[in-house]
């Protein structure tokens, strides 16, 4: 690779001082006009690239907000990153984005990487593993504003956005109660992560409302994709006790799973109920449409990227708004509802 | 925001020579383990974030490589990511992302952020609008390589990555001729882009082939969202003479459309027959299950990434390989075949 051009460079082919092309690319006062368009144009020529601590010395910005999220393919995060190009576009950023492929290893190299790009703030949603904030320490301690996510962690510095899983769970555990289902099968994420474990809380309490026990063989815990679906069905099917109702955590993994057993022979609803989570457009492909929560990941971009540009313009401080929790709705399809319920 | 560290703060508290700082902080063999152990713990507690220029002096690199593609909600997309991601992973290199939307005036935009992130290297799939690729002018002075995928355009330096685009369209249209159809309907992207005016010239060498006349009007230009499926199915409704085939650009637009045709109450394959592309896992939720191209989209992005980190190790150089062409092949199920054809 070619050796990085330099403001030496630059001021040695036009006999100038380093001093007043350094000047001149920060746009100082003390350098006319002319001189700047000159060197402007012969940095533009040499290919001259900003050292960002240099050229941004007075305003320390890179117009750069970085995102790290666990994984790029899925409809949520899509809807989620949609949000925030249409806030950081407004106000003249430009996101970069990196998944962590659920692996705080990656995580932590994203981190660094982002660290090193000079990102103006970062927007996180944690990884399968991730246990504590220590790879982002290094932000906070520069002043980098930092906020988590849909998957968030404890951490005194910053805001987290999130919905009310607890919420979601419980009126997704209910509606199947109201339809009859007494063995309900919860098939989550880690446990670790708040938005499942939130879900599972949930679960209970609707159990406990309603009179039915909580069993442990009841909750199956599973990486949630297409994959895991169909293993559930092939569980499922090998269960003596089988359940009426399924809760799963993501559409994705809810219409491969209704797919395979709906192949089996098992009837939906009628034989067993399902509730998925998120409302991806899939689940108004798959035959019966699909109960769902509605979870606003448009929304929840938006607030998170206006939230951290506010910080940056100094009209909103993060440090002290502790969680954002945003609204998610209950939307009732056929594959949960069943025939002379309610 | 605090005041960036500079090696002359790390310097001044350690009382040692800025240049000493800077050799241990770059490895340096002059400088002894143990100074560099305390520079690096020093560095570390105060914030020090590495000057790309700098710390990268001998070998030039971030290990960063970026990528710009044109929206990040698709299926695709999300697969030659994640064939990025195995390759770059392997050889320790972390990918930062970002998209276009389509305008390219924002792809401008992220080509400026990624060259002043200063990555290793650029894989760029186009946008809807790009006409040249002046912004990546910058890249090809510095000697970064670039490379094209899926979405190119022609540029004497670097290599495209692609399909058969006029293959595949052939092979689409060739089927549906065979199943009986005989006004076929092709619903596209933009034309200007080489992977929809290369479906088009199959489209058009498959009705050549088979004697049928080629009629503008069966050619639709739309964005291939989910609504633009919908759209079409609209215009169908009200055509005088119907079409008996469909061939539609992208999967999402396909099964939007294929939905709102059968709730007006066509009877997909027999009224018309339907052909995608692709291959989302959505092709096989919907029913009749989607015929469609299986597009390699996490093969290509193997092959990007390992082509650019060949080329940076100096085992390939992209400039002398114009174009790679990986193999699609054509998927038949259900919503193409018509009873009683063959």
């Amino acid at each position: 690779m070619e050796k990085e051009i330099t403001i030496y460079d630059i001021a040695k082919l036009l006999n100038l001082s380093p001093a007043t092309v350094s000047r001149a690319l920060n746009d100082h006062p003390a350098i006319n006009s002319n001189t700047k368009s000159v060197i402007a144009a012969k940095a533009k020529e040499m290919g001259y690239r900003s050292n960002t601590f240099a050229s941004n010395l007075r305003r320390q910005r890179t117009d750069t907000i970085g995102v790290i999220v666990p994984r790029l393919n899925s409809h949520f995060m899509s809807t989620v990153l949609a949000g925030m190009e249409k806030v950081v576009n407004k106000s003249s950023y430009n996101l970069i984005i990196s998944q962590s492929l659920e692996s705080v290893k990656k995580e932590i190299a994203n981190a660094k990487t982002m660290f090193n790009s000079r990102v103006d703030g970062l927007l996180v949603s944690v990884a399968y593993d991730t246990d504590n904030t220590d790879h982002f320490d290094a932000f906070v301690k520069r002043g980098i504003p930092l906020l988590f996510f849909d998957r968030v962690l404890e951490h005194k510095q910053g805001t987290s956005i999130i919905i009310d899983n607890t919420k979601a769970g419980y009126e997704a555990v209910s509606h199947l109660i109201e339809q009859g289902c007494r063995r309900i099968l919860y098939i989550t994420g880690n446990l670790k992560r708040n938005v499942y474990a939130d879900r599972l809380k949930g679960y209970r309490l609707a159990l406990l409302e309603h009179g039915l026990p909580y069993l442990d063989e009841l909750v199956m815990v599973t990486d949630l994709s297409q994959e895991a679906g169909i293993e559930a069905a092939r569980l499922i099917q090998r269960m003596d006790k089988k359940p009426d109702g399924l809760f799963i955590a993501n559409d994705l993994c809810a219409v491969s799973c209704m797919s395979a057993l709906r192949k089996n022979g098992f009837s939906i609803p009628d034989d067993i109920a399902v509730v998925g989570f998120n409302n991806d457009p899939v689940s108004v492909v798959i035959e019966p449409n699909l109960t769902t929560i509605d979870y606003p990941g448009e929304k929840m971009g938006e607030i998170a990227a206006q939230s951290l540009i506010n910080h940056l313009n100094g009209s909103l401080d993060i440090q002290n708004t502790n969680t954002i929790i945003l609204h998610s709705e209950l939307l009732i399809r056929q594959s949960s509802v069943k025939k002379g319920a309610n």
